[in-house]
């Protein structure tokens, strides 16, 4: 019998809010370049009234993911934070646009704190540099883990990002346990190399023993295993996890199963804003992933998807993304 | 001796909720096609609930003018009113982020109403219809309109839609008392033949002795003089204000003054969202009249500025504006 959700995310429900920059502005104001920084609401204001006029579009890196594969027509449900505020309503909304359960009570009115924002300043070349206010995503608690749907679940996707937080770690390993006993996978992906720092012990438990699918960048997987080479990484990954998949951003992506390796190129793209890539590719990957298609074939998928989204501003799909896959020859 | 602002807008003040949707969306939710249609809160509720994902931008008609007028280097300030919420503080970030003086005090969040928003539709040849809950900026009051910065303008931009609201009315006798007593210049935007029909009388009044400049469309002209024909409308609108201005869309813009009249032809743009074009031909015009150019070049860089923000989504000009009138040979 099938189950009732093809996937399920789990991340940090946040609302980006974009703005163009150049590269005086992020050395003048302490941004550094291409990574995601943590910050408090106090310096959320003060870069806030720095930056200059900005768009607001609904981000979250495992949202992003689960939007993109709800638009190609999978089933799926998210689980992340969001506040009964204004942003938490615009969060809400564009995910049950795409078609998502999204179900997790909103954190109350008078919540000290708001529904997280990402403030994401794109360079000219279209690189981001991302500034997380985490706001109430931060307390995504076990009990907003609603076990009868991880069970009822063939895949989640656990956002790395995710494990900051009080009580992120129990609340996965709770979502954990529930999708095993149903029977259905983990996908794990990785989210940043300083993530990867922050987490190590409990990235490193979980790929060995939960995992069955990883997805990484480049420089995610190389301090992740810290091996000082890119094939060594992705070999030590194959060892603990059954499926490994590494985007190497121009370069395509690299997808390891235990002795077999693919390599799948990227599509050729001019980057407006990079917001998303990674999210997008993990969204496309999974929904050929779950539709039956090869390894080979979820890679191009994903590196498909990923062009799209990084040839405008925010992570959202905004292109028909089945109808781009059958222009690359697909036979969706 | 110089003034303090080269021009002060008057308007409702709006965060814009866009999306894509097609002729099929708009006639099974009754959305009427290319106009503007005010709703309820409860109606504003139903129909984002039916709509597709979407992104925010600011928007709001003479605060995307003052937007573009402030992108090109002009001085000014904004009137309307938002409240203390989240989208309140994105509509003044935006404004202020673009070096807009924005100091209308904000409704406090105790008031019933929120931040007004308008959900823009926007079709696949990139009209946009829009349904505006207007929220507290339709309770600018006499009060929020500070007389000693609008004596200190040369111009005021009045927005028609603003006529919607108890007070307006009042709200505008004062700021246009105020400027004349400065010696400045009223310039006013029609903004839709419906406010048209809505307000003919005021209109009527403020044309025969009030305003030195209108901006209009075709169709809004045409709603105001009720002669059937273009030659006439303008011919009209020339008797009873010294510069009269009417857009065309693709046909461009024509400029009457007295017995002089010129035609500026469009640019050629694939029109991505029609949003703002009107807006920033006026924010265009305007700031090409304060540097002194003549009322053709003004025309022209108010096609100019329309032909960038109908290139992408929102209302808000993305691109140089400058560089793009340089392209043109226009020495800026």
């Amino acid at each position: 019998m099938s189950k009732r959700f093809q996937l399920v995310g789990i991340g940090n429900a946040m609302v980006d809010v974009l703005a163009h920059a150049d590269d005086a502005f992020l050395a003048e104001n302490g941004v550094e370049k291409g990574i995601m920084q943590l910050i408090d609401r106090a310096r959320g204001v003060e870069l806030y009234d720095r930056i200059g006029p900005a768009i607001e579009v609904s981000g979250g890196s495992a949202a992003n993911s689960i939007a993109g594969f709800a638009h190609l027509g999978g089933v799926a449900a998210y689980v992340g934070k969001v506040k009964d505020d204004q942003l938490g309503a615009i969060f809400g909304h564009d995910l049950r646009a795409q078609g998502v359960v999204y179900e997790v009570p909103l954190a109350r009115r008078d919540h000290p704190e708001e529904t997280g924002r990402c403030i994401v300043l794109v360079t000219p070349e279209g690189e981001r540099s991302m500034n997380t206010y985490l706001g109430v995503t931060e307390h995504l608690a076990p009990a907003d883990i609603d076990e009868a749907v991880m069970e009822q679940a063939d895949w989640i996707l656990l956002e790395g990002y995710r494990f900051d937080g009080p009580e992120s770690h129990e609340a996965f390993a709770r979502a954990i346990r529930a999708i095993k006993r149903g029977g259905g996978n983990v996908a794990l992906t990785l989210s940043d190399p300083f993530c990867v720092e922050r987490h190590r012990g409990a990235f490193s438990d979980m790929l060995k023993n939960d995992v069955d699918l990883l997805f990484a960048n480049r420089s995610e997987i190389l301090a992740m295993y810290d091996l000082g080479d890119l094939d060594a990484a992705l070999e030590a990954a194959a060892g603990e996890v059954e499926t490994v998949v590494c985007t190497e951003s121009e370069h395509g992506a690299h997808v390891v199963k235990g002795p077999m390796r693919w390599h799948c190129p990227a599509v050729p793209t001019k980057v407006v804003d990079a917001t998303g890539a990674g999210d997008l590719f993990a969204g496309g990957f999974l929904w050929g992933l779950v539709e039956g298609f090869d390894l080979e074939t979820c890679g191009i998928m994903g590196n498909i998807a990923a062009s799209e989204v990084i040839s405008h501003l925010g992570a959202r799909p905004e292109a028909d993304l089945k109808a781009r896959f059958r222009e690359f020859g697909l036979k969706v």
